[in-house]
């Protein structure tokens, strides 16, 4: 742990109160000028820290900033998921800066924030729009051992995450639409991206890319998503703290990746499918060039949709476009 | 078409005959000097070409050498497979190359062949022993639109095609090994790695990685593999044009890849079986920790092995290590 997270640490520990230069000097086993310096850094970071000759320091405030060293610290030990983090000011895609890392043997759990990305993905190629300091825009290594057609597993155990940190964070009831997005009233407030890189029955890594539209507002959309897209600040009408719902969100998929691992996927799928918008709803569903209609009854193994399509059969279906039907 | 491979051509389609400089020199336009000089560079390669002042020039012997340029026009117009040859003396392993040029948006249907492989991949990282000019040890870039479950496919496509490639290059009665072998009296003399890239629902990419021991000794395989491993010299007891097979093998691939991209994997899947000696043997087969025993019944959709446990169930297998017992 660097010197400015233990002094951040110090000063959150220390809630409302002060904390003098002496105590942290020694606590910390550096100068009361080094302390003094990281406080001037931290104070140019964002942070508030008022500093009192008599009480000493205190922390007033904390700048919506991602901090890489400050969000490990705030996360704590976990199981796989935020063993590492880093954060980038901006990336073309923070999957593609995974992608790399996978490549070259990195460990699973590693973590990649950007503030901002020049071409942030969707899934089949799609644009993900992802403006500076918006946002969440992250991406996890994983090296679960399992087959291809499993990774959906890792689609499912994403959304219920997020959807729960989203709740916890801002009390809003955030539900999931299959296969990768997370809505509020019916708009996009997330989507998942799940890549992999497998052997015929042998994943060898997958990359969760999570976009999260937290501070943007209508205007930051183009106008063609204005209705389609949302953000935590346009439903809440205020700003919603970064780091906090990072550490949230975070805590939760690590937490949940442990479950799947430790073969607890039907704990995930129940919750999944209790807050799954689209299950019970009529649908229309575009796989390629092909459309089937019918009614979403149900989530099926390895988090394929079972339709009852118009003409009676149960189809499972993988993947594509979900439409809501009235 | 380099100038190589038009005076290659053209000796080629004079059979036993000669043809005198003159003809080849306005028939290429390129001046007789030219001609000259690229004949001599051809001599350096390995090919045999005899110059006879009054008859002119004729291709005795083609040497056992992988030629880009060569093979590209011995194969002819393709659908897909081999539309681009490239040959290294020696890489770590032909599939990494093929993975960057997937990643660097290369169009499908690249095949890359190495001389030798310094790091040559099987199943599960295993180690494949790839020494210098002994083999054929090819990777090829393919990017059919299906899902990643649906990968299995192309590893049934490849050994079908592998399989009739040494059949009528060699006459010898090769056999596959599900899922991934080809065998010679049941020994291997071949291996297929499927590796891929996708989202959860969209295969990306697909790399068929081929290993085929073609003119390898006993002494060639380290002790351990005498038994297990084979070659096609071994059993022929003369060595084996690797250009030859090469060709062969790229035409069978491609006319089956093209076979599936129209929708008739059932074709293929119905001569796999016809060659596949696992179905209808009592097998033991190793998934990860796990064992299972029974009657290998047949092959299930996208390749699957359905096997009869010893307790009477139909399980569907996607991968593992297969014994066969007696």
């Amino acid at each position: 742990m660097n010197l400015d997270v233990e002094i951040l640490n110090a000063l959150r520990h220390a809630g409302n109160g002060a904390v003098s230069g002496a105590d942290l000097s020694q606590q910390l086993g550096v100068s009361r000028a080094a302390i003094w310096a990281r406080v001037r850094e931290l104070r140019h970071l964002g942070y508030e820290i008022e500093a009192s000759p008599h009480l000493g320091y205190r922390l007033l405030n904390t700048p919506d900033l991602l901090h890489a060293d400050d969000l490990l610290s705030r996360l704590g030990p976990v199981s796989a998921i935020g063993r590492n983090i880093q954060v980038f000011q901006e990336t073309t895609s923070t999957n593609d800066v995974v992608e790399k890392m996978a490549r070259d043997g990195v460990k699973e759990g590693v973590v990649v924030f950007a503030e901002s990305q020049t071409r942030g993905r969707g899934r089949m190629g799609r644009n993900w729009m992802s403006p500076p300091g918006k946002g969440l825009w992250f991406s996890i290594l994983l090296r679960p051992d399992i087959r291809p057609e499993q990774t959906t597993r890792l689609t499912v155990l994403s959304a219920t995450a997020i959807r729960r940190a989203i709740q916890s964070q801002t009390g809003l009831p955030a539900e999931i639409k299959w296969p990768n997005d997370i809505l509020l009233e019916g708009q996009k407030i997330a989507g998942i991206l799940t890549e992999m890189q497998a052997e015929m029955d042998q994943v060898k890594y997958v990359i969760l890319g999570i976009g999260l539209d937290v501070n943007l507002s209508a205007m930051d959309f183009p106008s063609e998503l204005r209705k389609a897209a949302t953000s935590l600040k346009t439903h809440l009408g205020r700003t919603v703290s970064r780091p906090d719902l990072a550490v949230a969100a975070l805590h939760e998929l690590d937490a949940d990746y442990a479950k799947l691992c430790s073969g607890a996927f039907e704990e995930l799928a129940d919750e999944w499918v209790a807050h799954c918008g689209t299950i019970g709803r009529e649908v229309c569903i575009r796989i390629g060039g092909r459309q089937v209609r019918g009614h979403a009854e149900a989530l099926g193994d390895e988090g394929a949709l079972l339709l009852r399509t118009e003409h009676g059969h149960l189809e499972r279906i993988i993947g594509g476009d979900v439409t809501i039907l009235k």
